[in-house]
């Protein structure tokens, strides 16, 4: 039964100088910092889009939920607060399931410091769906938004892109750590998160910055996944094509002054490597570099179909 | 494709001094007023249980989605600000049905202030799934909680209860204005909004209240909706037992000191009726009084079944 299955949850969560009220009434009551604006996002996953729950720890599917939504709050240089958790069940194996997920998401929360300020825990007879609505609140650094790259900006990207489907896309690591010491350390002009694959993201960036940019193939780093996945694949695609488009890297995508760039590349108070890996420009577009030669580059994320 | 919709949803959405940023970045910014806590709720809808998509509007799905938690924020008497809105749709029609949701959405919205925040739109093989997050702010008078009836105190209910599966469970109209009015004007103890059912979110107070609560039958609000389910259905349920355990009435349930509510029910100012229709008690456990005789009453709402 639901009622026994939150029982259980009032008693995992730690508890909260944030939280004032909650779970168990209404709506929970969050105290954010004087000010500050209350940053929200929200990502939905569903079974046979965002998992495969059939092949997969249910564990990893609570840890990819809870953990894409924190990356959304990095993304924007937020501090995270809280996190609200509405789930569709299947009847069948709900209880066990529901624990399950928790126990993803109950470290990563931790963490964090991260508050599970409640939910909605339904049970039906569709696949698994899972929604988490990620708060945050900004730092008097203000949010980091897709806004503001410059031509003559470079392009900087964390970690190492591509391949994430064999693994990587549900273990996601969320840059919020990074995000937060970068925005206080450091000059950043815009920022994102790669979900969508580096192409697409950085079209969103050009797009808000109605800039464009400009990538050196050579420099982006390709993640070994990618290459795996290039070597085991039929389809033929190259490992530079799967750290371009793939998504779901989780890596921060940022426009920084070229100054800034150097600074960051020489911070080693940061534990995860960051690369230069391009330039914005005034013309509109997105174009690649390889072998000397540039040539205009399509973005090639994941994009929901909706059939007619 | 996702992205004409957002475009599409972008031009629909008006401005406001409560969203700082958004949509269209990684998260939406929000500004909370000074010193006030945010309020945050989630409700996750699915087709077949809390709507037959097949045989309705999908206009009133939207608005129903949006109305529950409205509904929610009034229950804690907070003031609504902004929402963000996660969909699963089948693919075929998807972007016809999403336009409809909204077109459902919007005028509410609209109506009780509240900013459009953001939102996940993702098409897949399953059912429609519709995921809110309403965000509020606390008033000068704090949130109304489920704590805090008193031995003594008097139970208040708003509108007319049972028979909502006959439409009134689509039509919601939250309770907002009527809760922070109240709220503001008198002395509330404690309050929840009726979702579960009036027998199920009486105990969700004395639960919380730890005390006891005697409602009496007569005094009983009895929706027209009631009696009409009443006559026509087979399971041979009185209207009293709909007004009980139905559910999703989205009315006020209150506790007031009895001098309160003598004075909320002469106060002409709220444009719905209150009832008062029992007391709350020091000794644990929920009873009826009907025709003199005074009977244990138990909880009879709806509750998620987690098969194992």
């Amino acid at each position: 039964m639901e009622s026994d299955f939150i029982q259980w949850l009032r008693q995992q969560l730690p508890s909260s100088d944030r939280l004032a009220l909650g779970p168990g009434d209404d709506a929970a009551v969050l105290r954010i910092a004087d000010r500050a604006d209350c940053v929200v996002t929200t990502d939905l996953l569903t079974d046979q889009v965002d998992f495969v729950l059939s092949d997969v720890d249910p564990q990893r599917v609570g840890h990819k939920a809870l953990a894409v939504n924190l990356s959304d709050l990095a993304a924007m240089a937020a501090r995270p607060v809280a996190v609200v958790i509405s789930l569709a069940l299947p009847h069948k194996g709900a209880l066990e399931l529901v624990r399950a997920l928790y126990s993803g998401m109950l470290p990563l929360a931790e963490r964090f410091g991260v508050v599970i300020a409640g939910g909605d825990t339904n049970s039906w007879d569709g696949p698994l769906v899972i929604s988490v609505t990620a708060i945050g609140e900004t730092t008097e650094h203000g949010p980091l938004t897709r806004r503001g790259a410059q031509p003559g900006d470079r392009i900087l990207v964390t970690g190492e892109l591509g391949g994430s489907i064999l693994g990587r896309h549900l273990d996601v690591e969320p840059r919020c750590n990074e995000a937060l010491y970068l925005h206080s350390h450091h000059d950043l002009h815009a920022g994102i998160d790669i979900s969508d694959g580096l192409s697409t993201d950085l079209a969103h960036i050009t797009d808000e910055s109605r800039c464009g940019a400009v990538i050196d193939s050579a420099s982006i780093p390709i993640a070994d996944a990618a290459r795996t996945l290039s070597a085991t694949n039929v389809d033929g695609r190259l490992p530079l094509e799967h750290a371009l488009n793939d998504g779901e890297d989780f890596e921060l995508l940022l426009a920084v002054p070229p100054t800034t760039a150097e600074q960051i590349i020489r911070d080693t108070s940061l534990g995860v490597p960051v690369t230069d890996i391009g330039e914005f420009v005034t013309e509109r577009g997105l174009w690649l570099v390889e072998d000397g030669e540039r040539r205009p580059l399509s973005p090639g994320g994941y994009q929901h179909r909706f059939d007619p």
